[in-house]
């Protein structure tokens, strides 16, 4: 029977895929020498084992990632025959391409440092960009049941929003699972040597509209889109992976956010979804 | 002519190294993205061109070694055909064996993801078995170095001082140079099943004496070495790799060191000593 190991940014969604298994959990014994250096160490045998390793690469991303790559070394080293890591939150998935001449493409260097797992899954990679840096990976989608647990909600009349076309696939996807209707904010293309923004501004008078994303990092994508939405009757914001740095959660609600949801790719006290159900799936 | 990619951990060390060897220095262009991610980029065209990137392993060491492993990738990305990465302090090199079943073997990991480098320069990785797990890798010495500079300084009947075994063979190199005395001050043995302590109190009446060690972190062998050095003249703390951790320097002050030196593997305001020409000799 395969086992579980937890990694320090996933201790609850860990928990959570032992029990939903029925597959035993390894908690790494963890701790800082002085200096800041990672100890790791698994007391229990691995050998012959299959082992599930879950560790999200959620703020600070490179601490986190450091710890998964030890720990996926050490199954190894104690004899696993088959390492799976589990990556709730990827990293860098932002980094994806070019932008500017001479940028560092951060996600090809996570893919390949993941390579030494036998296989990787990821929730919500972010983009086709990101994830094609990948071998032997797989993605996670959760649109769905973002969109099943939206829907269980006492809304009125609920309109569910992509604030850009990056999105607008998935929230379809959500909003078909909750059967809604879903809308688009604003449309960006790039050409040669522009930028150009096209604004829509949907009816929202009387609504319960639900802003969603993928991810939401300092939430300046939420705040912007609610100067779009005066009317509404209520503005929830949702996403896969709330990063929430910094002050996010205060300038969302400042903007009129009532109510705030993600799932536990990134763990926090708004981790009102789990993922384990989707993760389970493929494994 | 080969280009030297400067590390944000090595700064100075980077920019001595090009001017010793008259290559031309590039500094990355390097933030961080709000969330804490690393942004890396390299506006200069590195295309066929040889690259040195140095980078010291120094606290924060997850941090320095991500972007390492990002700037080596970028600048193979970008076309440099030959890639070396200069590592003046390797971190993760005390984690060099399995002291208890089912331990994270770091430095293995460390070697692993540095094997992106064309070769590895490392000086003075503290142990043999550290550095076993590296392919391509040479190490570099520099107790000759600092037995030079110490053997510069107005000392009356100097004493160098190994706090253990461990570190006995450099610190004679460095004694060699200088050509002054040298001791170790306690020796440790592990048997199967216990650990035997001999102390060993050197004469040290109205001599200088400097306690010499590859790496001090916390100050902790230093302090106790103190205990140990009644009626010693003046005592001086040198190492290769200062880390400081902590109240690290006010603890050695507070047991009586006078004076502490380190190199510029690890750059501080007591980096007096630079390694750059031992590092130029292997280029």
């Amino acid at each position: 029977m395969p086992v579980v190991i937890q990694g320090s940014a996933s201790p609850s969604l860990s928990s959570k895929l032992s029990k939903e298994m029925g597959w035993r959990l390894v908690r790494p014994e963890m701790r800082r020498f002085p200096d800041g250096e990672i100890y790791l160490r698994i007391a229990a045998g691995l050998k012959g084992q299959e082992v599930v390793v879950v560790q999200s690469l959620s703020p600070p991303q490179n601490e986190h990632l450091i710890e998964l790559l030890l720990l996926l070394d050490l199954c190894r080293d104690l004899g696993a025959k088959k390492v799976t890591a589990v990556v709730p939150y990827l990293a860098y998935a932002r980094q994806d391409r070019r932008f500017r001449e001479g940028e560092a493409l951060s996600i090809k260097t996570v893919a390949k440092v993941l390579e030494r797992a036998d296989r990787v899954l990821v929730v919500e990679p972010h983009s086709k960009e990101s994830f094609s840096h990948f071998r032997r990976a797989r993605e996670i989608r959760v649109f769905t049941l973002l969109g099943r647990y939206l829907g269980s909600l006492d809304l009125k009349n609920p309109l569910f929003l992509s604030p850009d076309e990056g999105s607008l696939q998935r929230v379809k996807e959500a909003a078909q699972a909750a059967g809604v209707e879903f809308d688009c904010l604003w449309k960006e293309r790039l050409s040669d040597t522009k930028v150009k923004v096209e604004w829509r501004k949907p009816e929202v008078g009387g609504r319960d509209v639900v802003v969603l994303d993928d991810i939401i990092s300092t939430g300046g994508t939420v705040v912007e889109a609610c100067k779009l939405l005066k009317g509404a009757r209520k503005i929830l914001a949702c996403c896969v992976h709330g990063l929430f740095v910094g002050d996010a959660v205060h300038r969302m609600r400042s903007a009129g956010i009532k109510e705030i949801f993600s799932t536990d790719t990134v763990e926090s006290s708004f981790s009102r979804i789990s993922v384990v159900s989707a993760i389970a799936s493929h494994l």
